[in-house]
């Protein structure tokens, strides 16, 4: 396999995503290509590429998802190779294959492997012979409740009845006992039917209290496969994650070297080429079962990248080109401790349902082991068209306890008005007990976590802190006395302004 | 020794240094206290210290020198420690005698040591029995010609003669053949007179190409001294540091150790405690010879951090508190590269003389393996009463070509306007085939920089790239055509728009 160096990157993504990929993608020298949506004309990543392209209205289905469009845009533009980022295009194999007959390079595995991965029987047959750890369960798809409660018992309650197509929860149903199969049954196909279009299912023990623990990969197109240790990931809200931590605080070496072999056995089975990430979910007696695979760099890679030295943006593009991993399993190391927190445009006192708003003030922290991927700027709007996310701060630092010290200090730098955002959730959450000695479990935030745990006063709080900000940097008059910084007087004062 | 933890701190500093320790402070719980001058009503550290207090008039010599202007606010605010920064009191004997004597806790070594290390005749003397190589020359004051004559002819021209209370270049003679010597020397001795009150000289043998090399060093109270590594710091302007990496191009493993050996030798031979700084000279030979010793906490330290994963100020602090070091050599390693580019208010057009202004655009980098350490907001003046250092930009990566890459990418991405910086100075060197192959020394930038060597027209790209930052980012209206951004019209709108 000869190397085919990438000279025109596009990435079809957005956001924080778009600008992280367009940093790596400029330090190896290449150019880069942006798409953008009406909505965000002003993005950053507009701003940052070499180039930049307007595809079409804000809706992602007229914009961000329009293969055709992006796929013209690549002709007419003589780019030859595209970037995914995560959601949007990036697992999809239809995407794929286009890109590949178009003659570009989709930075990414092959459509086979997303095909694979993407249904979770497929997935579960494929690394079949590679004996990775399965949860309980049918590896067939069911339709008969007396066969569906045969199987059951022998796999004992609670078991979840799942949708193979599934995701994000829907066509998923937990029984608890056999009175309740049959109707549960019923619902989820129904409910897999109208969400993928295919009522089929199976059944898995339920695990009720698991840890989110997760795997990165990278294979090149050599038949090299090397895994990246772990990201813990249980601290979810709306069954989605928020806070995600490397390495775990729960995994011995000899268990991190059975969950990486695993991994690699998992990206094996697909022949797999790129970064790709192989979730598990571990029960409280730390035995670990295959959940599924992301194709595609997952939202949480930077944790990894902290912990490993690797960029793995840059390592991705590098296979795409067709080069050979330039480490073994045997180089790769873990060096301290990491830790991101995503801040969303979100409301914690209304159930983490996205805000939407202009970003009034927007000050980024910054210093020793803090690093911030972040896709807006101060006065840019959070459009209500995609994920609300803001940001990613990550921390890092010699160990899990400067790593939390240097993110509580971050956040504590860190000034966004404008929109409700997760931030003073994750405060909570990173002072929290639990979190603290390393116990959670994906149901932390459901157990833990009410909203009137938010220290009251809070938005007055963030006000006054915007205001300071505004006051010491923005403002050309000054009528502070030296000795007096702050007074009620003045907080008060600024606030009002600030309004 | 029983270990005395701190409460609450003072800084006694400005700037990045400041802000830099506050937030290794707060990270570790304690309590922060800025002063401030005058001019400095606004600055950034003024803001995050959980206090701030006012001492006196813009003049370092009225404010930041005032050493009992400071033991008073300590007094009075309940202070328990003192951390000097670098600069201003940071290596001064008497002060930290003071505050020793207000029974303070001084963030640094002993008054002791600071005044061995202080005195080049002095920290000769103090380092003999430990067989520390040092540049051939006269370990005693010399005052009669014919002596140094004789001394000089013995060492061989090229020699310097140098005050023995020297620094910055005060004080110090080039003599390259025996005709010049007593005119020489009696200038240098005038000049020593006049700049430090004492006409002291030594003759060393002039080295003419050196590589300025430094070690990192710690100790605790207890008698423990482990060493950091190097950072090479030889790409100077007006004898001053500008550029530094870590670790260095040329050193070998072995010569690594034979000089951590030596700086280890250094401090102990002053019972060194806390963090230091031994700096060496390397001839074209490699042979390294022991320069002076640095008694305080170093402006490049941030690269020592990223390539050892420590955090130098938390060790200070924890070894002021009396604590053992939590770590022996043994457990010291070199992860990556770490480079780090000093961002000065300065004209390199004008010989790096010092510029003044108010910061118009003032936009940070960020983003995987780039750390930014300043102490300036958008729209703040840079003072003209101190040293003109706006910020330490450091990258780093998993080799120097990937902390390079990363180093020119952060600055495309950093934008000043207002004041002229040394960053397109510092991309020049970064791009300069003699910095690239890492043999470069301190001759370099007068032997290969001319200030028309800067892009020509960089001056109109900074209005271009600040206008776009400002178009993309703060203008609320828009009127870019989709696929037609940036076209030369807009780009000459923005410019006449900004001026």
């Amino acid at each position: 396999m000869t190397v085919q160096k990438i000279q025109r990157l596009l990435i079809a993504n957005r956001g924080e995503i778009a600008c992280r990929i367009i940093k790596s993608a400029k330090e190896m020298g290449i150019q880069t290509i942006a798409v953008f949506s009406e909505a965000d004309r002003k993005a950053p990543h507009v701003f940052m590429a070499d180039e930049a392209v307007c595809i079409g209205p804000p809706a992602s289905s007229q914009s961000y998802l329009c293969q055709d469009k992006i796929l013209q845009v690549c002709q007419e533009l003589e780019i030859d190779a595209i970037h995914p980022g995560y959601g949007f295009l990036s697992e999809n194999a239809e995407f794929a294959k286009k890109v590949e007959a178009a003659g570009l390079i989709f930075v990414g595995p092959s459509a086979s492997a997303i095909e694979t991965m993407g249904s979770k029987l497929a997935a579960k047959e494929a690394v079949k012979k590679y004996k990775i750890p399965l949860v309980p369960g049918t590896d067939f798809s069911i339709e008969d409740p007396a066969l569906a409660k045969e199987k059951a018992r022998e796999i004992g309650y609670p078991v979840l009845i799942k949708a193979s197509a599934g995701g994000g929860g829907k066509g998923m149903r937990a029984v608890y006992s056999e009175e309740e199969l049959e109707e549960q049954m019923d619902r989820a196909m129904s409910e897999a039917r109208s969400a993928f279009g295919n009522s089929s299912v199976f059944i898995e023990k339920y695990i009720t209290s698991p840890k989110h623990i997760e795997v990165q990969v990278l294979g090149d197109k050599h038949g090299n496969i090397v895994h990246l240790f772990e990201r813990e990931c249980s601290v979810q809200r709306r069954h989605q994650k928020v806070i995600e931590e490397a390495p775990s605080t729960v995994i011995s070496p000899e268990m991190r070297q059975q969950m990486g072999d695993a991994a690699v056995g998992v990206a094996k089975a697909c022949q797999y080429v790129g970064a790709g990430t192989v979730e598990f979910i571990v029960d409280k007696e730390l035995n670990f079962y295959f959940l599924e695979m992301n194709t595609r760099l997952q939202v949480e890679h930077p944790i990894t990248e902290q912990i490993t030295g690797k960029d793995l943006v840059k390592e991705q593009l590098r296979i795409a080109q067709g080069e050979k991993l330039p480490f073994t399993q045997a180089d790769l190391l873990i060096n301290g401790h990491a830790i991101e927190v995503r801040i969303y445009a979100e409301d914690p006192h209304n159930n983490f349902l996205p805000d939407t708003g202009v970003l009034e003030v927007y000050k980024r922290p910054f210093g020793p082991g803090v690093r911030l991927d972040d896709g807006y700027e101060e006065g840019l709007e959070i459009p209500v068209f995609y994920d609300p996310m803001i940001a990613k701060l990550i921390s890092f630092g010699k160990d899990r306890e400067e790593a939390i010290q240097r993110m509580l200090r971050a956040m504590e730098e860190y000034h966004i008005t404008g929109v409700s955002t997760t931030m003073d959730f994750c405060k909570f959450v990173l002072q929290h007990e639990i979190f603290k000695n390393g116990s959670y479990d994906t149901n932390f935030v459901a157990e833990h976590f009410r909203p009137e745990m938010l220290q009251n006063g809070s938005q007055e709080d963030k006000w006054v802190a915007a205001a300071l900000v505004h006051s010491f940097f923005q403002e050309q008059k000054s009528n502070h006395k030296p000795d007096a910084l702050a007074t009620k007087e003045q907080k008060s004062k600024w606030k009002q302004r600030l309004k």
